[in-house]
């Protein structure tokens, strides 16, 4: 007699994740072969993931996700936590090979939700492509959690030769966005806040490999970011200190929709300084600007791309801006975001 | 002029995690630099962690942690989360090359505790010794989590020529187990419901990497685990359904400590169900058998290790456990475990 399943019956998907569903037993690995390795395919067995052999310098993140609602337009809690580790690894050039998925869950999350988010992490991956490999699942009781937290790393190569580093920031450089600003950050609270023309905005959740590779083609990217919580205005205050330089923007050349501008003015918060999570920012040697501004333009998550500044010998690592109306003024970081759980 | 920091004043250790903390702003920034980055000295700037050139097969892994409560004899949830890492790459036989570690703050945390933490996991990771290289945090409300959740997620490079599968096991090879089981999850269990003999018991959370090191020295380990959740009913079930085979062992043999077995007695639970977070259970070959416990009892870790029973050749993968008083029973893994958050 061959036993094809250690279960005696296949999981019940209109449950619920209950706390033995996190204890390491039956119900777990029940869990983790009928639910996430029917989705997550590359998931392996044992302790960790066996990679193939590599050779070069690697680059490591992680990224956790605690984004509510977990469902809004152009992507979910599954496709914001793969997108934010792979972008983390291509802002370095690197090129990713695999990822690994932590979860909280919360004792009464519905399994069918769970597996529509273990479908979006699958499908998020695949689009990369990279392999999700290793995973862990951890359950808290009804009300030490919310739903379902998640935590995805990530480990790529750095091919041979790149490097970007804010170090190698020069005054007179020249800033690069890669396409409209606030796009996500301005979704989710339009969202939140119950705003009508919710509909026409949609989240910039993408993964930004391919595009960095475009650009990595050309020579003269000094430095790459992607601007995701504290938008805009973070990173390249950010920048200004680890590249000890200060910056000058020119807010008319800073590209935004409409839409995310007018649901802005109406919530009191600027777009500058909210999150986007298919965005980068690239400083650049002057002399290349317009090359890149041509290679980001002609692929398709660069359409939107834009030289919006340039970077100034400023000891105090200001970061100032170029009014519409001609004037200047400091762009500074807040102190916080507006709104939490925005990613 | 020069600013030394973008920070006005210092931040405040008496105060608490704020919502403002996980906004990308400058708080977040200043909670980076002047808590986590004290202790935690190898993350780096920027978004993803650049590690030195490698060559070779990579193993990759991640582990939560939302143990309860967060400080107990022998370790505390920041050990626990690296060591949990650490072990998974270990029982590859991974070397750890680097670590991050992503967290989700409940507002209200005391930034005290949080300090604490850090300062456990900066020593964990240095006693293995890996480096942390990079970590994400991110802030929920008061009551959507549980004053912290940790992920661990680490890489390692395994060398050539070790290979640890499950497919490896043949009827036959013996099990061998490094030391006392049940500590860790009598531990948190007796210190949960009060027993007064807490003080005897203490968690075994220990990285294993220089203990995996000298048995792969030695010829003939096929499989390495760590009986984590579920603890070693668990592992070895598992063991016997990725090795296609069943076990057979000896209840006489297996070491466990008088306050564990007490402990167990009392609260009606089994030690061989509960977690480990210190020991491996490795499948070795039988003519290697006797030369690796031996090996393994000259290690500081393996002073306990014991021979506990043998692989058997048996197409329903049953775990039979040869108990005492000279009967046989079937070895179960549970459907979860008694009490949640044990890890």
């Amino acid at each position: 007699m061959t036993a094809a399943s250690p279960f005696s019956r296949r999981l019940d998907l209109t449950g619920t994740v209950e706390l033995f569903h996190g204890g390491g037993g039956r119900a777990m690995a029940q869990l983790i072969a009928e639910l996430f390795r029917k989705h997550l395919r590359d998931v392996q067995d044992g302790d960790a993931a066996l990679l193939p052999p590599v050779s070069g310098r690697l680059a490591v993140t992680t990224d956790a996700s605690v984004v509510a609602p977990r469902w809004f337009p152009g992507g979910d809690m599954g496709s914001l936590a793969i997108n934010g580790t792979v972008n983390d690894l291509a802002m370095r050039g690197a090129r990713p090979l695999a990822l690994t998925v932590s979860m909280v869950l919360e004792e009464g999350l519905p399994l069918q939700e769970l597996e529509r988010l273990a479908q979006s992490l699958a499908a998020s991956a695949a689009a990369v492509p990279v392999p999700v490999v290793a995973g862990d699942t951890k359950v808290v009781e009804r009300g030490k959690g919310d739903g379902v937290f998640l935590s995805v790393a990530g480990v790529g190569v750095v091919p041979d030769g790149v490097t970007l580093e804010a170090s190698a920031i020069r005054p007179g450089d020249r800033v690069l966005v890669s396409g409209t600003l606030g796009d996500h950050g301005m979704t989710l609270m339009s969202l939140r806040e119950g705003l009508g023309f919710a509909g026409d905005l949609q989240s910039d959740c993408q993964p930004l490999v391919d595009l960095v590779a475009s650009l990595l083609a050309v020579s003269g990217v000094r430095c790459l970011r992607d601007p995701t919580r504290g938008g805009l205005a973070a990173t390249v205050n950010e920048l200004a200190w680890a590249g000890a330089c200060g910056f000058l923007l020119d807010e008319t050349a800073i590209p935004i929709r409409p839409t995310v501008h007018a649901a802005g003015e109406l919530l009191g918060i600027d777009p500058l300084t909210v999150a986007n999570e298919g965005k980068l920012v690239a400083i650049v040697a002057p002399d290349a600007a317009d090359r890149l501004l041509t290679v980001a333009r002609a692929h398709p998550k660069g359409r939107d791309a834009a030289l919006i500044g340039t970077v100034t010998d400023d000891p105090r690592h200001f970061v100032q801006l170029k009014t519409e109306l001609g004037g200047t003024r400091i762009l500074d970081w807040l102190m916080g975001e507006q709104l939490p759980r925005i990613c």
